[in-house]
């Protein structure tokens, strides 16, 4: 097909989430199925992209330069949450069971797929860190052999504050998970997350 | 969020094959992540809409009023394949199996999605039928319930000409396909086009 075809399939296939075959499916849709929404679009990419930003502090999407939730006194300031991504500060929020700060590293280290420390929003952590308020830095970041890595690129390279408690969210069975459903990883981590119950 | 936010997600999330979860991570990663492709994105979707469009006749997408299949003239314009995609053309011509031109419905008739014939490119049709030519319509439609529909409609209320052939693709095991790995309705079809072998 002609270059302005292949240039747009390539930019909606850069998208999170998408290959070849639904850029493709995504791209006709807009040239010859329905037109008409592709002006739509557009308009709404620009006036999002016009109103709304990453917060200059931790990354959040506002519209102001500092979010809501970097910008309240209620929040505590001592203890700060680190996470991948938005959604990921969404499904927190959502949850309500945190009631400090964030960070958003947008992404986590990933030799494989070519992401390195400077690709993430990392020295912005730093300086966050270095101004000393924060006593607790908690890592909420992905169960996986990448979200391991990060963890501890940021322990090793990051957070070298004699004074600063780093600590990692539990990993074991879900809510509402039963153990015969459970993978294997799991199940090690569950273990090794075994607790002494009260009696 | 805000309203121009919660408009992009609903723009995207129009698009086919992306839910609530998907548009949301796609409108943070041009808002936040990586705010710098948004201006790509909407700089490649104008580019590829002034250039590219629907062929007049078929529906092809087409850099030219009517497409390249739809002018040939080694193409067999006796026989009209009718398809619900773009996508679908471009598999059946990677096939390149069939030497016939084209028709692309836009989709396929469906009461639960609220798509009737108006939301369909059938009138077009209609005429190209009209104009005598056509010897033989092969709708290669879904085997599911909606092509189903598609197929009984067309044959009864559109091609309505006693001299036109109306034939539906084949159904029936894929190559490369197992009796032990095929559904039910897949073994009844296959079943059903069951062929006298030649000895």
């Amino acid at each position: 097909m002609s270059e302005p075809y292949e240039r747009l399939v390539q930019s909606l296939k850069a998208l999170p989430g998408l290959g070849y075959r639904s850029a493709e499916k995504i791209a006709l849709h807009l040239l010859v199925e329905k037109p008409e929404r592709a002006k739509e679009l557009i308009e709404r990419i620009s006036i999002a992209k016009e109103t709304l930003g990453a917060c200059r502090i931790c990354g959040n999407l506002t519209d102001q330069e500092i979010c809501e939730i970097c910008a309240s006194e209620e929040r505590e300031s001592e203890r700060l949450c680190v996470v991948e991504s938005v959604t990921d500060l969404f499904a927190m929020e959502k949850a309500g069971v945190f009631h400090g700060k964030y960070h958003i590293l947008m992404g986590k280290l990933s030799p494989v797929k070519g992401v390195g420390p400077d690709q993430l929003n990392i020295s912005n952590l730093s300086e966050r860190i270095t101004e000393g308020k924060i006593e607790e830095v908690i890592l909420a970041l992905s169960n996986d052999m990448e979200g391991e890595a990060t963890c501890h690129y940021l322990k090793n390279e990051v957070f070298l504050s004699e004074n600063l408690k780093v600590t990692r969210i539990g990993f074991g069975l879900p809510s509402g998970g039963g153990v015969t459903y459970a993978d294997q990883n799991t199940l090690e981590n569950a273990l090794q997350s075994r607790k002494i119950l009260d009696t």
